[in-house]
Parts: structure tokens; C-alpha cells; sequence
């Protein structure tokens, strides 16, 4: 899966991942009306306007960018209905070829993290048969844990072909409370980036590893530290745009191979019709202003790589 | 909700927590073909047999122990269908008053980490009318992501009266890879619990805080010295029984009132007529043997209190 990741970016000439996050306040009131027509005000109404929102943006973008990543936690809000249409929006976007990474962070130890693995990117045995549970093709994963909570879903991705990215470094301000405590002099984060490099040599793609790493958009001074340390894995990079990450900040994100890094813009692309920039689509063309806003995202990261 | 937890551990005199962990290798085979006479060898089919293994067992147990924890990987490995067991499940423990821990170690930040903790403690709103996705009374979180991961989850229970466990030092082999990693000379893990403690002050119950913490049974020096640094936060202790740990390791995640700890144990409960020690139920009798468990492990636990 690492290697159509790489080649479906090669091919659209953009290191892009739209972050399918759909908030209610997003969500256009056209498609909420319609949405608690039919279900009314209930968890199943909220799924339905959630899916029919992200059906509209994954046909405006599709053709443009290699990958989404619905964040579970959007879905997983409004229950069973939610997650139901998280599953509706991996498939339809597997249907249309994207890479789906489920932003699902999660981490335990042995069994429970087998089970998760399985549930997400593997096939769970019921009696004779086996079936998929949700089926993305990467998840993000927690490490706090541990080897014991991270091998389980790398013994998955081996025989799947599917990956992982794992925490190391996160966009949030509050992210060096523990990651950057120093360790014999050296932030955690990079201790933990040195044991994804270790995890990924076993699983090689082509290029690059099937077992990547998660750091934040607005720490780019160690997005630069991380990228030596972890020359072999892909780098889910979040924080661009909203949470006030620059395409100049991203360059040292990626090797010099152009590649190894995928930029994540969520609100940025999906709530474009609710900045000024692109008020004038409003909120029944919001999918049209998602599209300029990927165009504008893929220019701004271009210039950025031609500049450094 | 600690103190309703409090209350119960006092009534019972059983510092318990049973782990609802179903995996399919435990659950007997006359329900496993019930369930897939009805359903099918599907997904449906496995979560029915899930929920009724559950239900047999919390049946024998819910006069005994204060609390479940259902671990909800063993769910959503089953998908949308093994998720909707977790759910009854939930609901089904609450009907008959245990408190329900919820384990998912889920932890994100911002309004993600908000999402979990609505959909998981609190309330959605869709349109005029709220909702409450899963409804635990507890659930664990991860810490990796720092005090914005945590704030959120902390929000929702000060509002609704509900609580969590923050993972600080697991109970697995490899917990030490990074949480033991020496910060300033302290093991990451105290320097994890002292956030605990701090996050803590600011929503106390009667005598504990709504937020706790996860120390596991198989680390007992450890959890002395984690003891000392939380004295107000309640230690749910993973680990006790299949995983090694004794009754005697145990006296020393208890304060001197003989509370401020739950031991948690799943397996050596829930497939106790597996075990030599109670194959005299055989697996028609299932849980009465998980009730024999119950009993054996609320002894050893109570002379080792009695010893200490």
C-alpha cells in the first residue's frame, strides 16, 4: 500500500491527504435540512448529513489528490449511526482508487492491539469465514505503549500490505509536555522516531516503509532531525493551514527524492466555502470550493519544494 | 461518578473490576452456535455470541464486583456490528448498576479528543436534541499527546459527573521503552503522574478525583512510588492474575483507607472454566465458574490487605 501511496502522488504530482473531518458546524444546512428530513434529529439523521457532506467532497477532489484521512473520533461522536458512516465513506473512497488512512490513533498491548489491527486493516475469522471490520489501507497508531501495542499491527500490515504511521511528533501545542522531555539529552520524540525507523526495516516497499511516522506541520526544526533519523519512512505531516503550518515549514518534511512526506489539510479544504477566500462558492458549491482549495493547497506545497 | 464507584467498592468490600474482554477463543461453543444458527458465521453472528457470553457472565457477577471494564478492541475487530455488542453491553451493565469503565485508550487533541470524550462520556447535539453515543462511566485515556489531549475528556466530566484513567505506566513487557525512559533522572512514567495529580485537583469527588490512573499489577515497585506521587487519584491495575501479577504485589497501589485502587482482571474471570482450577463447571456452566473466580480473587486480594 506504500507503494500505490507513493505512485498515486507521483502521478498527481501532490504529497496531499485530505483530512475527511467532518464537523456538524461544517456541515452545509441544505444537507442537514434533508439529512433530518428523512431521519430526523437523531444519530442517524447527523450520519446521514455527515455522509452525504463527504460524498460531495470526495467526488470534487478525488481526481486531484492520492489519499483521505477520516479522523474516527468525527464519527465515532454520534455512535453506532457515526461509525456506520465512517465505514460508508472508506469504502466509497476506496471505490474511487483514494488511499484511505484512518486517523484512529489507536494503541494497546498484544491480543487488544491484534484485535484493533485486524478490526481496521485486517480480516477477523467468524467460524469458517473471514471478514473485513472497517478496511482502511493505513491507520495512525499510538506508541506509548510500546513495541508489545505496535508489532501486533505491523505482523497485520505484513500480511495485508497495508501500513501504519505512528505518533512521534504531534501538531498540538501541548505536544512537548512528554514528547519533548529530554532523554539522556535528546527529546523523546526522537527516540521514539529512531524506533519507527528500527519497526519499519522489516517491512520495506519499494522505497519506502510500510511503517511511517506522524509529526506536526508546525514543528518543522524537527521535522528535520526526524526526517534523518527516519530516512526510510513516510511522514504524515498535520497542522497545514488551520492549524497555522506553511508550505515553507514543509520542506524539510520530504527527502531529496521529492517524496516521503504526505501533508494533511483538513478544515482548510472540507470548510473552504466558510473562509473569506472562497466565499464567493457558497455553502451549495461548498465541494467546488474544497476543489480550489486543494488546487491552492497543491501550488502552494509546489513552490515550496521549487524554492529550497 | 468516582464516588458512586467508591461507594460500591466499600458496599461489595471487592476493589474488582472484571474485564469484559470477549475473544472468540473463550466464548463457549454451544453459544457460539446459536448465535450462528440465528446470524450466520458473520459478523452479526460473532457479535451475538459476544453479547451472549457477556450477559451469562455479568448475570453471575453483578451481585459481587462494583464494576467492567469492557475492553473495546475485542468489539471493533467484529466492525459496526461487533461495535453495536459493546454498546448493549454497556447498556446492559448499567441496568444493573455496575459501574462501566469503558477501555479504549483513546486520546487526541482538541475537538477530536472532545469528540471521543462526547461520544464516549457525554452528549452530541444534532439539531435541538442531544444524545449519548456510548455512555460509559469511565473510560481510559491515552497521555502521549499532552494536556491537550486530556483537557477535553476532563471538560466532559466535569459537566456529566464521569471520570477517566489516564495510562501512565502499562502493564506490559514492553512498557518500559518509552515510559520508563529517565527525564531529569525520573522515569517518564512520574513525570506522567504528576500531570495526573495536577489534572486531578481540579474535579475532585468526596475523597478521590474524577480523573485516575493506569498503573499495571506486574510493576508493583513502581506503582509504590505512583502511589505517593497521586495519593488522590483512584489506580485502575491491569495486569493481576493471567498476566502475572499477585495479590501481593498489589497492597501498594492502596492507600492507607484500604481504597484508592481496582484491580482489574479479564481473562482469569471470564474463561475460568478453561482453567484446570475450575474445569469442574465445564463450559456449560461457564459462568458460574467466572463467579467461582470472582470470589477466589476478591479472597486473595482481601488477606493480602489484611497482611499488609
Amino acid at each position: 500500500m506504500i507503494n500505490k501511496l507513493v505512485s498515486r502522488i507521483r502521478k498527481m504530482n501532490a504529497p496531499i491527504v485530505v483530512g475527511l473531518d467532518p464537523m456538524m458546524k461544517y456541515v452545509p444546512e441544505y444537507i442537514k435540512k434533508a439529512a433530518f428530513t428523512e431521519f430526523g434529529e437523531t444519530l442517524e439523521g447527523a450520519a446521514e448529513a455527515v455522509w452525504q457532506y463527504n460524498k460531495g467532497i470526495v467526488d470534487a477532489i478525488s481526481d486531484l489528490v492520492p489519499a483521505v484521512k477520516p479522523q474516527i473520533a468525527m464519527y465515532e461522536q454520534f455512535g453506532i449511526p457515526g461509525l456506520a458512516a465512517f465505514k460508508k465513506t472508506v469504502d466509497y473512497c476506496k471505490e474511487k482508487e483514494l488511499v484511505v488512512i484512518g486517523d484512529i490513533k489507536r494503541g494497546d498491548i498484544g491480543s487488544t492491539s491484534e484485535a484493533y489491527a485486524v478490526g481496521h486493516l485486517g480480516r477477523v475469522q467468524v467460524g469458517s469465514n473471514t471478514f473485513c471490520g472497517f478496511d482502511e489501507d493505513f491507520v495512525t497508531v499510538n506508541p506509548y505503549l510500546g513495541s508489545d501495542g505496535v508489532n501486533p499491527f505491523i505482523k497485520v500490515c505484513k500480511e495485508e500490505k497495508k501500513g501504519i504511521f505512528v505518533l512521534v511528533k504531534t501538531s498540538n501545542p501541548s505536544s512537548g509536555e512528554f514528547q519533548d522531555r529530554l532523554v539522556d539529552g535528546r527529546p523523546l520524540y526522537e527516540i521514539v522516531g529512531e524506533k519507527v525507523a528500527e519497526w519499519g526495516e522489516e517491512c520495506m516497499g519499494d522505497t519506502y516503509s510500510y511503517v511511517g511516522a506522524v509529526v506536526g506541520a508546525t514543528y518543522p526544526e524537527q521535522g528535520k532531525v526526524l526526517r534523518r533519523i527516519m530516512p526510510k519512512a513516510f511522514i504524515l505531516v498535520p497542522g497545514y493551514g488551520a492549524q497555522g503550518g506553511k508550505g515553507a515549514d514543509l520542506v524539510h518534511f520530504f527527502n531529496e527524492d521529492g517524496l516521503g512526506a504526505v501533508i494533511n489539510s483538513s478544515r482548510g479544504i472540507i470548510a473552504a466555502y466558510q473562509q473569506e477566500r472562497y466565499g464567493q462558492y457558497g455553502e451549495k458549491n461548498y465541494a467546488e470550493a474544497s476543489r480550489a482549495a486543494v488546487l491552492d493547497m497543491k501550488e502552494d506545497i509546489a513552490q515550496a519544494l521549487a524554492l529550497r
